[in-house]
């Protein structure tokens, strides 16, 4: 070893720290942005996925119900979107994730908008995480449309949507997403079994409450064709396109998607939806048809619903026997649930109610039996949101009664809404030759 | 130099490596997460991509039958989804992928369920692995509905929905993609033109010659507008969202897509993929517009899937071109084959086996022709594949006809099974002031 | 300290040094390839999205337009996806991606095909790049479907399509995005409110010109319920798909996807997007609203897709609140711009033109007013592009009509092309008990 080797040492020695500090650095920042690429447009992805799900509700929705509502319900899916995501850009996002809280645990305030630059690579970009969440939003608010088709007046509707984006949702939002009381008690929903689905069964059942049945709905001697679904081929592509979007709605709850750990979670919830979907549809289809003596679909595509609501707020917490389990005890609901209202002579035209509500407290009750959740703290949980979207809906819904702003007229109804409300027909079917005869 | 720097030299050294070496392992572990990532949700949304063409193969069949079966062929589609789900997750993932094999090359075993936890950052995370395999095992269930459309009883079919997803389908998609004796000769189906697609189609073959034709169906004076396609616009979507699944069903299997080579394998499948179609639909178009002296839709709609189903054994192994002829000559023999089922009097009311039986078995040839692989092998493994679902779903279907299980009465056909299975109408067209004139 | 330590270590220094270097080396590679894959996944994604929007078009066009015409109009729609992907693959994409330019800055040539492999890894697999550059053409081309509806002669159609894909939308399209002489000029254009959609509305508007109006349409006693929307579940289906499909138009446009800059982009083009969306919709409902007395659900569909035309092209370069005035703008100038088609008797069945032409004018010039880019410019090259795509339309329409072969008979047209053309009808209802009453 020479001298000159030795007095070079400290120089290479000081160059091969810099270069292994340098590439560090580099190398930190480089795996940083995948990480935050990453992470942003897998929620981009699954919010888009969330958002089809509109689309998924207004097919099952009108599918459901008669053909003289069809550009009725068809225009409130869309608009409630259309105003929703707006509405929830400027008041709701902030309520729901304010920093500053009004009330402690019950209200907070984030200002209006959300910021339009990221913060770094920290976490999720805030407008993708605008995205996801204004997806959320307009699937607790169009779920009602479903409940009270057939005779709410269209400008109703439009102050009802503007009500729960705004307001209703993103408040009981906070309680849970944005850390209020119920995060701090340790309340655990998902995805939103109740946060989303609940709010907006409940909405729903109190619209209907409140709106009061169709004429004849229950009359005994009412024409069958009336209020029976008008269009299968529409509700089961519906349900296709939901089930599709869940895909987005759970796994996508995540909210992080790097690391072992997040994308065994995601991946688990993936798997958990479709058994619980599956197990939903094949359990409502044999309770009704062991009630009804014939394989009836409507049972079955609502039963695949139910089961979605279902595993929504546990599909991370159980596993996949638990999850078709679930599936399965919210299938068997959703078919006593619609004999329940019908019992009770509450019209809810699509089952939103049995669905997303009947399903949304079953789920919140499974985080405990399956989940490992307090059942205390989940029973406390999931009857307050309930509650809270029941109420305030139901205080709204009799207001625009009391002012003669809420339903349509008799012979409005009658005729059908796509007419009298929007002067259009759905369907116009010229030239068929095939109509009268061959 | 001062003789205190020389001293702390070795220190600083160790200090370095260490630095290194711990770098470089949190690095790695840095890229490992994100090449986990990146594998794991890149074949989740393919798989959700391939689940949506359930929606897809549900429009198609029922947009091309009578009005009068269509909540019958919905339903059919629906179910067979949610319950193969459940029964691939208890039976067909374990045949089909099993570690041990009871025969060798020709049965495994793999037990119950699925594991519900990764295995560290190694390879796919078997619950992703699970929903793009369960998508596929539903895609090789569905393509039968179509054959068998508007006389099995919807019983049987639920018969057939549980053998093919928890045998037929399982085991010979053991003998390729589980290791099994074809996979070791060398036979080559990248993404399933004989393991999914002639495993539907002649399992629907075997479905449509045991049922044996609807009545009237090749009667001279059959009224043409009852075996005419009801609704067109149904069947045209029901195209397109089984041509957007396909972007998951193709460059999703690849399976794994970190590197420059996956990515480009992948790719170059998304483009041939692209092409296949159109030249298959443009094909088509052009023989059946010379033969019918006009541009079918039919003919275009069903010439896409058929070079669809073509390049999907072969879509890593051939050129842009290449693909451009697959699908030309897929396209040529839908029209052809249709035309033979319709000499031999078998009556297929989709196409189901022209489209993914033909079209897989020319699938298979082509990538021996235009792909590399031995020929022999692959005029093996595909009339192997064929000839294992249609003796099998034969034997089955003969069965239940036996049993008097397979098909419904006449009465009940001629009245559609709408109304004598369920009870219900598809379409219910109330208040249409148009239907009387305008 | 001992004399062998010292010795051992210019040999450790030297491993370290090595090491430092082997693993930088490979980090890199691998944070290459994790790069590469993010970025050719996310843009594939993108382009499905895009894919998926020939099934959005497809419905609303059929949707708006009389029931005897809707298999023709499937047909154009999907034909022209079919044709068109194998067209700009021989043609499109070398002329608009050519790196030799004939005519420096109007005219390029880059030969047949694409190339099938990557270039390492650097920037987009060229199959990934050409299959989103693919779906951009065929969504220019299918707009002018709707603008043509109800009596232009199937192969009139088949010849326009080859015209639009393999000459007009890759020309123009290279003076943008090829580097041509709107780029060298500092024209901005994000996703393509003129690239694509401009030259889709003025082809359109050239074609419903050189048509002239459907027989009747501007009669004081024109039935009504011919050309009213003859499906209005298909046309709000249609739209919430092209919504959906706007979500890989749009930010799938940033082309690069790893980095902060890159992302922040990406989900602000997404939210603005969405934002415009909901704000055209909300302002061309209310207007119509205060002009027909009632809420007209095609205005607001109508609406959504201008705002989101409106918002191509600037979406990266304007704020939320910015991204819904230009929504609002966007929504306003659909009915105005419908309107004036009206009095000026100009027949373009689903507002092809107000849609894509207005909103895509608008667009550009939006582009100047809030996103900052030069009036001039804007101008130059927004109405360049719109001039380019109705001249070369116009004169080839015209030269097809006056060889005859642009319009089919009045005696067809009355039909309907569903029968005269294709010799089928899209509906045919059979089986239906309750068209004669209950």
């Amino acid at each position: 070893m020479t001298k000159r080797l030795l007095r070079a040492l400290p120089l290479a020695l000081l160059f091969s720290l810099l270069a292994t500090s340098a590439f560090a650095q580099e190398g930190a920042v480089a795996i940083g942005e995948l990480t935050y690429a990453v992470n942003n447009i897998t929620l981009f992805i699954c919010a888009v996925l969330v958002l089809f799900m509109q689309a998924g509700f207004a097919l099952v929705e009108l599918g459901f119900n008669s053909s003289k509502n069809v550009v009725n319900i068809m225009f409130k899916n869309f608009i409630d979107m259309a105003l929703g995501v707006m509405i929830y850009w400027f008041v709701g996002f902030g309520l729901m994730y304010g920093a500053s809280q009004i009330i402690p645990g019950f209200l907070s305030w984030g200002g209006f908008g959300v910021s339009e630059v990221g913060t770094g690579l920290e976490g999720l970009n805030p407008q993708a995480n605008f995205l996801f969440q204004v997806a959320f939003a307009a699937t607790a608010a169009t779920i009602v449309s479903g409940a009270v088709a057939g005779r709410i007046k269209f400008s109703a509707y439009l102050i009802y949507t503007v009500f729960i984006s705004a307001i209703v949702y993103p408040i009981s939002g906070f309680w849970q997403w944005g850390g209020g009381w119920l995060y701090q008690m340790g309340f655990h929903d998902f995805a939103g079994s109740l946060v989303v689905h609940a709010v907006g069964g409940f909405a729903g059942l109190a619209g209907a409450i409140v709106l009061g049945p169709r004429i004849g709905r229950f009359a005994k001697d009412a024409p069958k064709h009336v209020f029976a679904p008008h269009n299968y081929a529409f509700a089961g592509l519906g349900v296709f396109i939901l089930w599709i979007g869940w895909y987005g709605f759970n796994p996508g709850s995540q909210l992080a998607f790097v690391g072992a750990t997040n994308i065994d979670a995601m991946m688990l919830v993936a798997v958990n939806t479709t058994l619980a979907a599956g197990a939903g549809a094949v359990a409502a289809l044999s309770l009704s048809w062991f009630l009804l003596k014939r394989p009836d679909l409507g049972s079955a595509l609502n039963g695949a619903l139910a089961g979605l609501v279902s595993i929504t707020a546990n599909c991370d917490a159980v596993t996949n026997t638990e999850s078709m389990i679930i599936g399965v005890v919210g299938g068997l609901l959703v078919v006593l649930a619609t004999i329940l209202l019908e019992k009770a002579k509450i019209d809810d035209p699509v089952g939103a109610w049995p669905v997303h509500g009947v399903g949304g407290l079953w789920g919140g009750l499974a985080t405990a039996i399956f989940g490992g959740y307090a059942l205390t703290t989940q029973i406390i949980g999931s009857v307050s949101i309930a509650a809270w979207a029941f109420v305030t809906c139901f205080a709204l819904f009799s207001l625009l009664k009391a002012m003669g702003q809420l339903r349509v007229s008799p012979e409005e109804e009658e005729i059908g809404l796509d007419l009298t409300e929007h002067g259009a027909e759905a369907y116009s079917l010229t030239g068929l030759g095939v109509l009268s005869g061959d």
